[in-house]
Order: C-alpha cells, then structure tokens, then sequence
C-alpha cells in the first residue's frame, strides 16, 4: 500500500489496522518529519482546507500537536473551546459536529471524555453521504490511535531512522507499565504493538488491570503478558513504555499512595538495569516526576524518547491528516 | 447598487437597509458560497488586514462562522475572549476597542449582551475619523444582522439559488414562531422580510411578543401580522423559522413548562399540514430537540434549511467583510 | 551594531541592555511600522517558523499584539491558555516549554505571574544546546522588556520619527508616577530610561516604592531619582508616565482610598502645567479612568501617546521577533 492506494476517511481506533496501513503511516510520517527539520516547516498539501478541532474535553499538548500539524500543511484551522460553546445551551453533539461541517470543516479532530464520541459522529458523516474525514484524539479510556501511532514510529525510528516500519518490531520485547485500565493511551498501543509481533509486557497493581486485557493478543502476530509486579516485564525489555497515574486514583482507593506506587511500579535507573543495553524509556506525557517514573530519567537523553515523541506526534498527526485528506481527491 | 458603490461602513443594523443594499449583499454572498465549493477555499481578497473578533458575550457558532469566513478572505483573525481579558481589570469597552483600533484591526465584529454596545463603538471610530469597519455580531436583544442577512439568503436561495433577490419574496409568507420578544435574530429578520415584501407572522405567547411589534411593518412594502396562537401564522405559510427558546424563561415565570410550550407552539410534522406544499422550515441554532422543533424535523433534508444557513453564514459573512473592506479602498 | 551582527538569542531583561541594541531595536521598529502603515500589512520574514504564546498568566492586549506581530511576520503562532492546561495535570512550567520546543516552536512568548520564570526556561534551552528564543513578556514585579522598548520607542519617536535613536533622550526629563514598588513596567523603564542618559523621576506614595530603587541608577548615563509627592517629578517634565493602580492594593493597606490616590498622585490637566510645554502622558494601559489619570486627558490626542504605544508595541515586537529570529540563520 503507498499513499495512492489509502482508502480510510475516518481514524477511531487501531484495533482494524492492518500492517499495510501501519507501514504507510510510518513512511509518510517519516518524509514530514524531514519537512519539520527544515528552516521553512510547511507544505502546501492542504492549503484551503480546514481543519475543525473539537475538543470537548480540554488538552494542551494534543490540541497543540494536531494545530501545529494542520498549520504546516497549510491548512486553516479552528478551534471549537468547551467553555464558551453552545453546549452550555443543550446542543447536542453531533449538532455540533454537523455546525462545523456545514461550515466547512474538511476534517474533524476529536476528542470527548465519553467513548465511542467520534465514532458516532463519523457513522453521522457517513450516514449523510459526506466526505468529511473524523480523527479520534482521544474517546474516554477507549482509544487515542494517534498517541498509538506516534509511538510506533518513535520505536521504530529508535530501529531504523530512515525507513522504519511494522517488521523491525517482529523480535522486540516492550514493556507497559502503570494504568493500564483507565489508559486509552495502553489500549491503542497493545492494537500497535501486537500487530507488529512484537511481545507486549504490561504490568500493573491489580486494580490498574484488567484480565480481559489477554483477548486483545488474540490472533495477532505479537503476544500479549500480564504481570501484577515489575520485575518480569522489565526483564530484557527493548522498549518501557510509563503510563501518567492519574492522582485521583488515590482517593478513588484504587492505590494506597503515590510513594508506594513508586516503589513497586515506578521506573528508575536501578529496576532499568533488568532491561536490555539500550533500553529506551517513553511516556505519553504530562508526567508526574517521581510518581511512575523518577525525575532524572526523564532528562537523560540518552535514555528518554519522550522529546521524539512531542516532535514525531507532529509529523504522524501531518501524515494522518495528509492521507485522510488525500482520500478524498 | 454594485459592490463598487458600497458605501457603508459598519453594519450594525438592518432598520435603515435598502433594496439596493440587501441585493449586493445576496449576490456577493452567492459568488462567495461558489468559492466555498471549490476544494481550495479561499481568495486572496484580505490579504495582510487584520479582522478582530471581540466577543465580549461568547458564541461558538457565530464566532467560528466570523472566523472561517476571515481566512477564507485571507485575512489574519485575532479573537478577543472575555475571560482571559482586561475587562476584569476594569478598562471601559470602548478603550478595548481603541486598542484593538492602534493594533491595526481593519475590521472589529463585536458581540456584546448589551443592546447598542457596536453602535457605540461605532460612533466613537467615526468620531476619531477612522475607517475601522464594526460589524454588529449581536446587541443583547436588538439586532444580529449578519444572522437576518444569512437567513434572508438562504430563503432567496431555495427560490432561485444562482440569482438570489429580495424580488422573490414579494408574494410569500414567512411564519416567525417563538421567544420574539428576547430575540435579536427575529428583530433583524422582521427589518429584512418585511422589506423584500413578504407578509411576516409573528407567533408567540402573549408573555413573549410585545404589542409594540406591529411598529416595525409601517411604511415598508411588507406587513407584519401578530398571533398569540400558531395556527394562523402556519396556516399556507411558504416558510417557517422558529426561534430556540431559552429555558431561563420557565424560572422567569414567563412560560409553564417546556412540555406546554411544544404543545402549543412547537413545530411538529403534524403541524406543518398547515403550511404551503415544500413548506421549508429555518432555525437560528443551537435548538432544542423536542421544545421549539420535533427533533426528527430537524433531521429532514426536505424539510430542514439549517445545515443551508450554517453554510450560507459562512458566504454571508465573507460578502459582508468585504464589502466592508471594499469601501476603504 | 546592525541587525546583522545582533546576538542576543532571549530578550529576558532591559538589565544589561546596551545602547547599540538599543538603538538597532529602535531602527528596527521604525521600519516594521511603515510595513504597518501599508495595506498589506505583512512580510514572508518568518515564514514557516512558530511563536508559541504560553501566557501562564493571561493577559488581552500583550498577547494579542505578539500574536499579531508574529503573524505579520507571517510566523504561525500557537497560543498555550493555562485554563485549558495540563497545568491542572502536575506538570512543571520547563516540561511544558520542553513539549512546545519539541513541537518545533521557534520563539516562545512567556508570561508568569512569578518573577523568573522566562529565564529558568531560557537557561534550560541553552543547557540543551537549542537555539528557541525565549521573550519575556512579563514574570511577576520583575520586568516586562517588550513594553520597556515600545515606551522607549514611542518617546524616541515623538523627538525624531524617522530616525528614533536613544541620544535624542540625554537632555530630557521623564517622570513615572504610581505604583512602581510593583510594577514590572516601572522596572523596565527605568533601565532603558537611565541607559539613555535622561533624568528619570519617580513619584509614588511611600508604600509604593522601595528606597532601593536608587540602586537602578549607579553607573549608567541618566540619572535616577525619588519622590513622595508628584508636583517635584512632574517640574519641568517632558514626558509624563503614569502607571495603572491595582485596585487590590487597597485592600492591602497600601492605600487610603482612590479618591484620596487620585488626588495626590493622578495626573491632571491642571497637574500638567508644572510640565514643560508640549508635554506628552503615556500609560502601558488599561487605565482606571479617574484614578491615576483623568479621563479627559486620556483622550485628548495632543496630550496622549497611549494609542501610539499601542501602535507602536505591534512594531516594536515585530522588531525583536525579527532580531531574535535572524540570529538563527
């Protein structure tokens, strides 16, 4: 599959990506990752176009990623802010949605604290006939297939800078450690990871888990493990992959305190040694320093991929708005 | 009148507009609306002038609409948001607009909750001899005039969508069904349809429409009806716009309940028997499912023109900058 | 100095400013305002280069003017509001500029209500080796550069349009009146002012100002002085800043009452004839009416600058935008 043959309008969810598709976003993503290391950071690819964000549940850094992606494309954008909209006044959703596409919104980027939000608006769109491409920028803790996606092509540009694809993961051992139950971030990196074949470690206190996890290595190339402690998804791991603890978990009585989760789950440079030479560290960010992972590893560059992630989110979030768009010629 | 005789410099009011005017208005709005359906949309036309959104009262449609038509002029936007202002450090509202004025503003759009809050603004750029073009976004309960002339478009436009006229209306009847006596959407579409022409309805409950109404039709080509029951205002009607109904009436003891108020006033499929054959029903947005407006009438393509007048705002408000723009030249 | 050989990456302070930079920021501003006076008010200078606006404490017209002088500039900007923030999240301010670095924003605009904090972030860039330029755009009662320039600028320019150079100011008295213990305004002036050569004066109740202010003047051409009273500042005076009153100061103590302020410290029409003919009044803005300024005078364009600074800030951010930028290449 090249950019030619793309046929998805919508991005929701990584649970029906195929390995084609995953290889298409990491070589486009690639090439505008070039574009972004020179002294003029755009292209005119969608120039008249716009890009609606609806950001129903406020982000910084993920609204800033996709505005930052959609202006280097040239594409005009708009933000749709909670606080001063009309849902105060009982529109609802998908009213919204369809404000902005009567406006003129080519794309939407969306992102809802409910699940299945952007899913329901695309089966609108699609139900009226409309070409209107809907990208999930999160849906409550179901998917964040960007985040997914970012990440893939930060691992596999660790592997291969030049033509990093799904393959370089097929031996790998990555392990996810933290939230796993309320991380819509984990659910669309397991989709990923385990379409690669690469083995997926997740480790979580009991309350951060749950079992039924197991069904989403079913029939997919990688494998799927759940620890209750650390240590073995630690062990010969290529790639660790921290969650942010939500601190409301605490009063939730889902954990006992914040040090004892650092004690047993958090990442530091002593539990790395466990890891394979040349572990690499990633975090969806914001972090909390100290909590699951210690505030030093975090500023080793040596270690830390999680500036490469802030940059790659900008050019996986061009490509998908790039081959959306490109669907629709 | 062409554009290249557009005289008026702020639009703030559609009480003093001229055939003449409202005819320029259409017919650049319906070359712009042309614009819009290309797939790059966009013209150079403001190219490097600066249109400042001042939304003392916040709005996401009108708002985004305002913004989405500026780009598309090629305009640079900056928006001005209440909560993050130095109203709290308590400038006066003029010296917020003199400021935008020394930015470089080109054009301000201004939506405030009180009535007459553009005009004053207005008044003190002319007083300065400035040629900064103010565009009434909406005064508290008098006028919305980018609102009267995009429903007034849309309305000429399902009567002939590639000439549109205030001609066509001469012999329909239009039926405005609601809160009137709060609404600075029915005071400008009441400015504008009576003077294409049209026999305008106004139905309400006798707690929402002032007898003081009737004064608006003197000397226009139109006349002005009041009813305190819908079926007159329905009864062979060519269209039908119907205002949302703000729930804070209940708690103000103007209405019963929003159950009562749907039964007597709401605009059902039932209803509509009542009207013109290809009778076409218009809202100003957001609505209220199942108050003003059976929900699955909203959802009708043959019946529905909300979707056309959320699109044709978008060409209104380009037409409007730049016959504001044009003037200056 | 020309633009050519300017060197200063982060523009933090006036502190350490010398009169060569000065005087290119002056040079480089006037050029930028005639681009202002065009119609097409825009150059490709920064083209597909990003300013992010991270305004931790918010604020209408500074951000607005840096976010139009970077988008004449043709930059893209992205504007970080703190209420919409990870903030909330636990996230450090330096891991929130580490995220907009790694997104590929090329200047940040900072403003904090904490002193310091725009030079721990540059300070962190430079360990890092990047080359971001970080703009204070005020932290705290610390300083507030850009405006300390565009006040320089406008009163260089009332002396000399054409050619505003910081000799024009060596014979000149300048007298800042109000609440300087506080202001970051007062603080930037002074040290743009003094490296002038002109005589500073500086009159405010004595719960207003700290005696240690005297310190500002040692070893730089102009010369510092301190007041109780107005009438000694405003003698023979050819320039007249006045500063806003926070009216929580008040509530501090700090003050009696703002009709008692204003009668000994406002400036009046008839406070001004103490001043040299042709005095000129500026004030950073927004003003309280009838507390440290009368209103009349605020208005009277033969007396005020206050639109000018306004103008003239857009101008004068354009310039350091610029000079920032192309030490870069």
């Amino acid at each position: 599959m090249t950019t030619s043959t793309w046929t998805r309008h919508h991005i929701l969810s990584l649970a029906d990506f195929v390995p084609e598709e995953y290889n298409t976003v990491l070589q486009t993503a690639a090439s505008f990752r070039e574009v972004l290391s020179r002294r003029v950071k755009k292209v005119p690819t969608l120039q008249g176009q716009v890009v609606a964000n609806l950001f129903f549940e406020s982000s910084t850094r993920t609204r800033s990623s996709f505005e930052l992606a959609a202006k280097r494309l040239s594409a005009d954008t708009i933000n749709f802010a909670p606080s001063t909209s009309s849902l105060t006044k009982g529109e609802t959703i998908l009213d919204t949605a369809k404000t902005y596409l009567a406006m003129g919104a080519d794309m939407m980027v969306i992102r809802h604290k409910e699940a299945g939000v952007p899913q329901a608006i695309a089966q609108e769109m699609d139900r009226l006939g409309v070409r209107v491409g809907i990208l999930n920028a999160g849906d409550g803790q179901h998917e964040h297939p960007s985040q997914g996606l970012l990440d893939l092509f930060t691992i596999c540009s660790v592997l291969n800078a030049t033509n990093p694809n799904l393959e370089l993961l097929a031996d790998k051992k990555i392990a996810i450690v933290g939230d796993i139950l309320h991380s819509r971030v984990a659910r669309s990196n397991i989709w990923s990871l385990t379409a690669s074949g690469a083995e997926v470690h997740l480790a979580a206190p009991p309350t951060l888990v749950p079992q039924l996890f197991t069904h989403f290595g079913t029939n997919r190339p990688g494998k799927l493990f759940l620890h209750w402690e650390i240590e073995p998804a630690l062990q010969d791991a290529d790639f660790v992959m921290t969650l942010r603890l939500q601190k409301e978990r605490m009063t939730q009585h889902l954990l006992p305190s914040l040090r004892e989760y650092h004690q047993r789950y958090g990442i530091t440079r002593d539990r790395l040694k466990l890891c394979k030479p040349g572990v690499k560290i990633l975090h969806p960010g914001p972090a909390n320093r100290g909590v699951e992972i210690s505030s030093d590893l975090m500023d080793d560059p040596e270690l830390s991929l999680i500036p490469q992630q802030v940059t790659n989110g900008v050019a996986v979030r061009m490509a998908l708005l790039y081959l959306m768009g490109s669907g629709k010629a």
